[in-house]
């Protein structure tokens, strides 16, 4: 046990490998806060310290858990559960490690995202906590995903945490008002710098966030009195092909007033709350500087502007404020630019606008669809368009640069010819694949007359002009996108005291579900299984009204066993729990 | 859908059918309350109503959820959920009907105890819900197993209502002192009258309990504000035989410091503080009074006072209060009676004390053992002692009795016969087994002296006597009983530097899991997995050393996986989750 002794008595005196911005970097960023209700309390509390946690959830990729007195030990990096006798441990997996207790992230089950604690006994561990950082205010721990790229930080991060925040329960202190910040702290622990867009984040809290990097800069544990890790993927639509290729997920859940409410926040806290008219309305070309070109914008450019008789406004990173972006969104008629991530700025598009999105030669836009999803998600009015390069001749590829920029020439002359050959990338598996990411950082010299006579077929843009303008930038459909199930079929009864046509016959009777006045659906079935007494088959039937005489297959002196259950659309109700038993009798 | 219209257009007009009380059942009972803090508001909340819900954990058997706005119909006997645009849904299964939402009491997946609620809109159910009566308190809802049965009122009810409500997290208004009953609201939706255990359940918070008749006594819903549905399972050790015959839980995880808790709390309620000197020890005997006798019950009473120099009280439910019960089992130094509920009693031992269990003839001791897997509980010190009646000339058999009282004359001759001509009940399911019934219900004649010299026998009766008696009737074992896991093993390396006995070799080496000063354990061991790369197949070794070089198998220009787990006594920790890559070369 020497070593490992020697491991624990140096955490106190010995500097650290991660130590980057010297000691007390924690404590120095938490107090430089403006935020009085922010309050460190560094070893005054002489009470000793007990963990609880309660777990949500019924899988390690659904899971959020929220912790009482959770402590992060930079040395070893990792978080620490204190058990004594009043711990409580609610609602967990049988085995955490198994494969692990939930995800940290917003993408699924992606095992670099993996969060876990490790277990200590209370007392054992009292003098390593005595000397924590305690954050007093209510945490939101988890990882960002993609901090620098647009798409990845609302899809992965933003819509998540802001969906997160909305629904978490509990104290009256930390529920959202529906307009403010969120009165947590949030804590990001993928380890990254707060990136390009850390104003964005920093929006959605009245304190700033704690880093990694602060918690493992110091050589005292940071411990949370309340905190909630992980965060929901109710809102995510998109996997990024980590082990299938990338496309919609398979059960999307978000909804357009969903992500609606979460651009009205975002619009709130920049400031973007004028309200552009009709007659306002602009074209917006999504610019690319220094990669993935369209090596003839100007005459795209001129080219919309004749035609639709707006203005075109081309916009870029480099040169354009998120603010500015988010507003010129918000009041265009027609987004368009080649793939990429500002085009997730569609959800910000009002009412009967237009997207298109341009693709390089040999990408076929059928595979890579994250913006398509989100203009079609549930609810949504944008009329969403493709375009691809299909000229081979109007294309500039890279062999030379980096391989992750598309470069080729590190690859053998064989593989090489292949891929220049090749007129479409076949599926693949995210990340590195060098055909991909050749073919997607070509330049491009499009097609202007199709884009714009694509633009001009398409029946929505015609829609756009005429369409009324939704004056607050908000879509209510005015329609519950939830879909609401049936409940259980009532008062079931049975008799066979008819015979038709001297055929012993089975009538059955029923009530709807007490529930049907009160959800939403355009269609009602309800579906019986009959299945004779001590028989393993049965037959169903899908009925349209609430009773029924059977006679096909009934026989005399035979005892039934009869489910029934309601059908709503396509939402199936539940079967009565007990089977009902009916007889026929001579 | 005419039929379905009329149901719903009676509700408020019609009689019903359960209405046992009279109208305003639920108004009268809850304002007769002296507890302030109880608030109903009928109607008066004219904001639309919106339900939000929570679920712990990851199975219908492990599953409490916390909602918001959760309202009870009493005409449909269905609770219902208000979707609507702010309703918070976190933590739900895929199919909540697959096969239910929850167990709502402790008793483990019992299909008559499956909770569920019915889906509306909330704008389609505003009306229905604006004339509800509102329970503002945090409520309780569970449904209690067999309040009329001291064993079920306290394993199945009061432990899990004890252990649950201890362990919710939130609101600081409904955390409990640790010392006065808790501020929640129960609700009992099993149905059943209050029972003969009323008072006891009545400690437990400081409103009365609303019941299930309460609610379907009025024609208008009871919608709560704050709800937890649901109650642990945690506490139970016994299942009673629904699906194999009865016996201990297989995953036990109630220690005697949580038994003990309970434990002091009720006696805090019952009022019996005073603390007996160990010359105050007596003998309890547990008499029943009209089935199951003990025929000689003065007999073995006077050869216990002979034997053991004690007072020797005999208790019965029919001449003893509940808390003269508690307060005489909290000073014996023997427990003895015929197998039955007061045994559940034993909880109130004090160490060192011991249980004699008497079994009528042909009634297995091994196979009834509720009280026997109490008294061994992990940190229990209380020693157990079963003794059955052989002798069938010793025992009283009541065949002319009702069959739940354990009479057969209803049964066949044949059935009879073989009934009478048993010599042991064979093992059988809950609840009906006529042989069970017949046998568990004989009187019996105790054969004392074998009872005295059992007793004798037993070498802790003498502990008992010498051992130090705990002054506030708390076992506290010193002694965390919790099972913590080691976290994952840190730092792997591999080399392959040495050639061991002219052989290729892989060097290993680790660093011990972070937490191992913090977790207790007595032994502790490595399992090493070493697999060559692009084989299934892989060697396991288990090690207690931190590194080994392993020469067997080991082959040179070969490429190895390796994981490397904990194991702390029986607890096994994580593997390393990226797997190692170690190389042989030459």
């Amino acid at each position: 046990m020497h070593q490992y002794w020697t491991l624990w008595q140096s955490w106190k005196t010995l500097d650290l490998l991660h130590q980057p911005n010297g000691a007390d970097v924690l404590p120095k960023h938490v107090l430089s806060s403006h935020h009085e209700k922010f309050v460190t309390d560094q070893g005054s509390n002489k009470s000793p310290m007990v963990s609880s946690a309660w777990c949500f959830g019924s899988h390690h990729t659904n899971r959020i858990c929220y912790f009482h007195n959770l402590c992060y030990l930079p040395h070893v990096d990792e978080f620490v559960f204190l058990h004594g006798n009043h711990s409580a441990y609610v609602g967990f997996p049988e085995n955490r490690y198994d494969p692990t207790l939930m995800d940290m992230s917003s993408v699924k089950d992606h095992n670099t995202q993996y969060f876990n604690f490790m277990d200590a006994d209370a007392d054992k561990m009292q003098s390593v906590v005595d000397g924590a950082v305690i954050v007093q205010q209510t945490s939101l721990i988890f990882r960002r995903f993609h901090p620098d790229n647009l798409m990845h930080v609302l899809h992965d991060d933003l819509l998540p945490l802001f969906y997160t925040l909305s629904t978490l329960p509990f104290a009256e202190s930390t529920r959202w008002n529906g307009l403010l910040p969120f009165n947590f702290q949030l804590v990001f622990m993928e380890g990254w710098d707060p990136g390009p867009f850390e104003d964005l984040y920093d929006m959605f809290s009245n304190v700033k966030p704690i880093y990694k990097s602060n918690m493992l800069s110091v050589d005292y544990p940071t411990c949370f009195r309340e905190s909630y890790v992980g965060i929901s993927k109710y809102t995510t639509w998109y996997q990024y092909g980590f082990v299938e290729p990338q496309g919609p997920i398979h059960d999307i859940r978000v909804t357009a007033d969903d992500i609606h409410r979460f651009c009205r926040f975002l619009r709130m806290q920049l400031n973007v709350t004028e309200v552009p008219s009709d007659s306002e309305r602009v074209i917006v070309l999504l610019s690319r500087r220094y990669n993935r070109l369209i090596l003839n914008e100007i005459d795209l450019t001129f080219a919309l502007a004749q035609n639709f008789h707006q203005k075109v406004v081309t916009v870029a990173m480099e040169t354009h404020s998120l603010k500015d972006m988010v507003y010129l969104v918000s009041k265009s008629s027609i987004l368009l630019g080649m793939h990429g991530s500002l085009f997730a700025l569609a959800m910000f598009l009002p009412k009967g606008s237009t997207v298109v999105e341009l693709f390089p030669y040999a990408i076929n836009p059928a595979h890579y669809t994250p913006y398509k999803t989100l203009a079609n998600l549930h609810g949504t009015d944008v009329n969403y368009l493709a375009w691809q390069n299909m000229d081979s001749t109007k294309t500039v590829t890279h062999p030379e640069r980096s391989w992750d920029e598309g470069g080729i020439v590190h690859l053998s002359e064989e593989q090489q010819r292949r891929i220049m050959s090749s007129r479409e990338v076949p599926l693949h598996l995210c990340c590195r694949d060098a055909e991909w990411l050749y073919r997607i950082y070509q330049d491009t010299v499009v097609d202007v007359d199709s884009i714009i006579s694509l633009l001009k077929n398409s029946v929505n843009v015609q829609k756009s002009h005429s369409s009324s303008v939704d004056q607050n930038f908000v879509v209510e459909s005015g329609f519950n996108s939830k879909r609401l199930s049936p409940s259980h079929v009532r008062n079931i009864t049975c008799s066979s005291d008819t015979v038709v046509h001297g055929l012993p016959s089975l009538q059955l009777a029923w009530q709807p579900p007490a529930n049907m006045r009160f959800i939403n659906f355009v269609e009602v079935k309800y579906e019986v299984w009959i299945q004779e007494e001590g028989e393993d088959d049965y037959t169903a039937w899908m009925l349209t009204q609430y009773n029924y005489t059977f006679t096909a297959g009934i026989q005399l002196d035979t005892n039934y066993n009869v489910w029934i259950r309601c059908i709503v659309d396509d939402t199936v109700g539940p079967f009565n729990s007990n089977h009902v038993s009916c007889s026929t009798s001579t």
